[in-house]
């Protein structure tokens, strides 16, 4: 089990991306134990459920999940049992993976490929901390039911649960602040507490925990204004953590402030340093299987894998740093590809990051 | 009541505010009565409620509310049913103001104010439609409890209940649609479906009302991937239409991409075509008091007031004209100043418009 990482490719760019990066590790010639299972709407088509049994096995035997992703349109018309994405759900709650660790970075070299001013992007470093078993996502009771009082008595609603426990979120919060006291100990923590009692909670929580890192700076902020300040003044943050929903949205919406989505990878940990890793873009179907992919974020997270779950911070740093060379060799996918740069496939990329 | 309107200048910069668009209204010699009253901070100074009885019953009984903005650092540490954005949530609540118009349009002399390349913006023009009385803003059961199962049993949690009835959904349904009819006929609903029994509800509601209009073009989008592409390619949104919350955040998100929040106005409005009116920028107290703040959202709220609750296309437009014509002849308060154009103060600024 200490050395067995679970290769799930997925679907769309998925295979393509993750070949990549298992080329990488194997360039590095670790003491890891590689082994492939089916997920998303490609193990659906095959055993009937985007997370078989035998893919649940093993991703809770390994210590680490390399995940590519998930999803394409064919699968839209399933029940939401059934569809790819389930996969991932029941990824996080199976493994008990409650820490997403998000980084929202921009390279300087990548800095035209923003949709915003270079002055208000460039040398963007941001890191989202969501939380990621909790909130409306899981909780109960959720569904249908008929409308018992008030104005809308006797009618059909439909309903959920938001919802946070008090270990939820202090053991977030620890993962907060400690990844706070590496970087520039700023965090903000986001929520709804004027309007949302679970908000109210999971400040009330957050507080008390801040006492145990004095050296880190605290802010609170609500989620409608993080909105608004990630498009104002991005580098005002260092890192947020924030629920699970808010961390979706977020964590997406500072990904885009890069422009360059392709380059993202996130991790998601359990308190055994179990992880799961993936890029976080999408499966993009119209591109699959053409090598136009770009493999960088999923090269990335194979980083974040080898940090995270195997303590092998020499590791991550050479292929971090593999990356930012290739970068400034001027390589470039399609995806951000700007003139005067060296246009490269998805496994010339690959070849690249392996040859520095 | 046909004729009347509440006006209630809240805290910070919401008396100076509000005493241009009085102004501005004034000049129009409509058949108006307006009356004022205290809300937010103010009224728990002078009253120990942000929305004191009176002002309550006022606001009720008018046709209106014009409204400017409540909030100040110093009410920060009140319980919250006594802080001042309580008010803004009772009168919601208490008048039924379900639909709420969020327009986010980049005015093009203004299009160096925004932090987003001047090709992304340049000519956006995107109207949210939040529903504003239901969703986990209200719902009940809400508060602390102690978890009654599962690993957390024995803890105390925050919670809060999502949820949406069907009329809820339908109504702001017909708004957006009808909305969308007047412009370019793209609606955009935007949930979390793949996860939220709330967003499946929703969605199916929102599909049985497309029936009833053929011509808008409705599509679907999650709130991770909404929040990111009005970072991406904003102008490919025309009308969206989402709940309480998730629109409590794309609406701050979308007015941030246009550099001048200062600018925007926003309706709230109830069945009877009873509204309330309010500039989407905060009371900002740093400035209060200073001749300084940008009264034109708030004119612009006005003008909105007049439409919606005094079907008096003619008299809104005018002011809309008025504003567009202030801008092109250079005057800029200082949020949205820059070289070569005129600094105006907060009155000179009213000055301007009534002078057009
Ligand atoms: C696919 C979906 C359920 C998932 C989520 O909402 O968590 C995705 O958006 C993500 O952020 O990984
Ligand atoms: C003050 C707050 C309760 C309110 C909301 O969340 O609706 C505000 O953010 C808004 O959008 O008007």
């Amino acid at each position: 089990m200490s050395n067995l990482v679970a290769v799930l490719p997925g679907d769309g760019i998925g295979e393509e991306i993750i070949e990549q990066a298992v080329r990488v590790l194997s360039a590095l010639k670790l003491d890891l134990q590689l082994e492939k299972a089916d997920v998303g709407g490609r193990a659906y088509d095959v055993y009937g459920h985007p997370l078989p049994e035998h893919t649940l096995a093993l991703a809770k035997k390994a210590k680490a999940v390399l995940f590519g992703a998930v999803g394409d349109w064919k699968y839209d018309t399933l029940p939401r049992e059934f569809r790819p994405e389930q996969a991932i759900l029941g990824l996080r709650k199976n493994l008990g993976l409650f820490a997403n660790l998000r980084p929202a970075i921009l390279y300087p070299q990548l800095a035209n490929a923003s949709t915003l001013k270079p002055e208000i992007v460039s040398g963007l470093d941001i890191l989202i901390v969501r939380e990621l078993t909790g909130d409306v996502y899981f909780g109960t009771p959720r569904g249908n039911r008929r409308v018992e009082e008030g104005p809308f008595k006797g009618e059909q609603e439909g309903f959920d649960t938001m919802r946070y426990a008090e270990t939820e979120v202090r053991r977030i919060a620890h993962i907060a602040f400690q990844a706070a006291q590496k970087r520039q100990k700023k965090l903000c923590s986001v929520d709804k507490a004027n309007v949302l009692e679970t908000s109210q909670f999971w400040r009330h929580i957050m507080l008390e925990v801040a006492q145990e890192y004095p050296d880190v700076t605290l802010t609170h902020m609500y989620i409608d204004n993080a909105a608004m300040q990630l498009v104002r003044a991005p580098k005002a943050f260092d890192v947020i953590v924030t629920g699970n929903l808010f961390g979706d949205i977020l964590s997406d919406e500072a990904s885009m402030l890069t422009g360059s989505i392709g380059m993202l990878p996130s991790a998601s940990l359990n308190a055994s340093q179990q992880g799961l890793y993936e890029p976080s873009h999408g499966s993009a179907p119209d591109i699959a299987g053409k090598n136009l992919a770009n493999p960088l974020a999923t090269i990335l997270s194979a980083a974040m894998m080898l940090r995270f779950s195997f303590q092998n911070e020499e590791a991550a740093l050479r292929i971090e740093k593999a990356v930012a060379q290739v970068l400034e060799q001027g390589y470039r996918t399609p995806d951000i590809y700007e003139e005067g740069t060296t246009k490269v496939s998805t496994s010339e990329m690959g070849d690249a990051v392996i040859a520095t």
